[in-house]
């Protein structure tokens, strides 16, 4: 590593996130490559100036050979057999990883023995596109990246994450696998599992309905175009927190339609998530400035500072 | 009415789609005037040069000497009082409304024996801001407007409401009461719903939650936005129709739930959903030519025409 700034970077996949990540650090003055399973997506990243190659263990034995940090951007199903490769052939690097779910990533790095290298993160941007031709070195900018916690983390990598993703534009939040989990479950997942629903009682009414629909069922259905395999890999690994969220709406939605078919009234139900929204709309991110990776209970003062909505904007040194 | 493209049109209420149907209908070049409850909405309008009063039976007395067509632009819990006053002032001109459910609006119609100068109307537009200051002329441009075919129905106010709703840039949707509400649960109420309990899903998830929430969250609870009486004014008079879909998506979540319990699969679900909105990008809305304002069975073909995806783009005279 030459550049203590912008280290090596090797990313694992070049579906949306990895690829935008891979054209994001590139754009940002990281030495950057990367592997793709399909020589389709080999091509087209290739056709586009970026050093891709389809060979995992070449792509490896690099990043083993330039201390480089590799970031795991697969589906969770394909978390495990990339992991066996970082630890065949570049166990001594620094892993990362974007994945929608945390907690089951921690589980399998912690398997691999790759656990002090590994810091999970997950950047909360996406599209319902996928695959190279949707990439963006832009998709970061402004959003939320979290970055985790969790016991055991060590400074040097978590460091290198967090700088990646502030290169890459975004904001980073410090969370524990645990809790990140529990947290998309709400705003990621369930969205997902509503807007699916939604789609069908739509098209349930037939033309009529559909040539009827404006911007409430557009956009409450934005996410049902998201391929279903791609849903499944998304939502299906946090099967427990999203269980947990769905249960608390399926009884939030039962208590409406009792209220609704009792007194006629919304009442609740409009009221409760109006001033919900309105939290969404209120809340504000604070910085949290006294970050000392190393220091004295630094995890867990992190991890404080994120459930109360604290964000890293920036790095000293 | 000197001009018959253009009749006078007398607006009742100038909230958000009541001011920006008399906009739109003064940039159309209609003579048009309108009534407000509230002196700031009278203000307001008059502020941007509009000819607003806040005397209900003067502006209705105006449209009977003027055989003005009268929107009704109140939400369904003022269409009574607006109806009484109708029949007291103005029984003699042409009425629509702008209402978002059909089925109250034209038994209230009846009940005040205006139906066979009544032909109800459902612009497919909104925003979750309202009143006047979010009044735009442009709101109906390629927006779908629903408009009534139902029984009795007679060709002179109906040719009168597609002509306004075609000035104002919309397309129409020939549909009778009940259909419409139907119809409209599906793709209208139901997202409201939906969106309310996601918002209190993801504000569950305290500051934590909504600070990772990104786009699948933001679009998915859009209408929570909307005030809580505006969407209980929308939702509750349609709360039959509105049961129905939402018993029909309580259970397709409930089975979701469980497969995802049982085998850890979403995959019925992500994949009918997808289906439905891949029915959605793809419906095709197509033209009704042979329009024939009181000709035979014309109500019975128009009807049929938008059951199955038929639309009006222009009327001939």
């Amino acid at each position: 590593m030459t550049d203590d700034r912008h280290g090596p970077l090797c990313v694992l996949g070049m579906g949306l996130i990895g690829g935008s990540l891979l054209r994001a650090a590139v754009a940002g003055g990281y030495p950057a490559w990367g592997y793709n399973r399909s020589a389709a997506g080999v091509q087209a990243a290739r056709g586009d100036g970026f050093d891709v190659t389809d060979d995992l263990a070449a792509a490896l034995s690099r990043a083993a050979d330039n201390a480089a940090l590799i970031v795991v951007a697969v589906p969770m199903p394909a978390v495990e057999s990339m992991l066996s490769a970082v630890a065949e052939y570049a166990p001594g690097c620094a892993v990362t990883d974007v994945v929608s779910v945390k907690a089951p990533v921690l589980s399998a790095v912690r398997g691999h023995g790759l656990g002090d290298r590994f810091v999970g993160g997950h950047p909360m941007a996406g599209t319902a596109a996928s695959g190279w031709p949707a990439t963006d070195p832009e998709l970061f900018r402004g959003a939320a990246w979290a970055v985790g916690v969790d016991e055991g983390t060590q400074p040097e990598p978590w460091t290198r994450v967090v700088r990646l993703a502030l290169d890459c534009g975004a904001t980073v939040v410090p969370v524990v696998a645990e809790e990140h989990d529990r947290a998309v479950a709400r705003i990621s997942h369930l969205p997902h599992v509503l807007a699916e629903a939604l789609a069908l009682a739509g098209a349930g009414g037939g033309e009529l309905a559909l040539g009827l629909a404006a911007g409430s069922f557009r956009d409450g259905t934005r996410v049902a175009g998201t391929a279903p395999d791609l849903v499944r890999a998304i939502c299906e690994p946090n099967a427990t927190a999203l269980l947990d969220v769905l249960d608390e709406t399926l009884t939030v939605l039962s208590a409406a339609r009792d209220l609704l078919e009792e007194d006629g009234s919304l009442a609740d139900l409009a009221e409760a998530g109006h001033a919900a929204r309105g939290r969404y709309e209120a809340n504000e991110r604070w910085e949290i400035t006294d970050i000392d990776p190393g220091g004295r209970n630094w995890l867990e003062r992190l991890r404080t500072a994120g459930q109360r909505g604290g964000v890293i904007t920036c790095l000293a040194g």
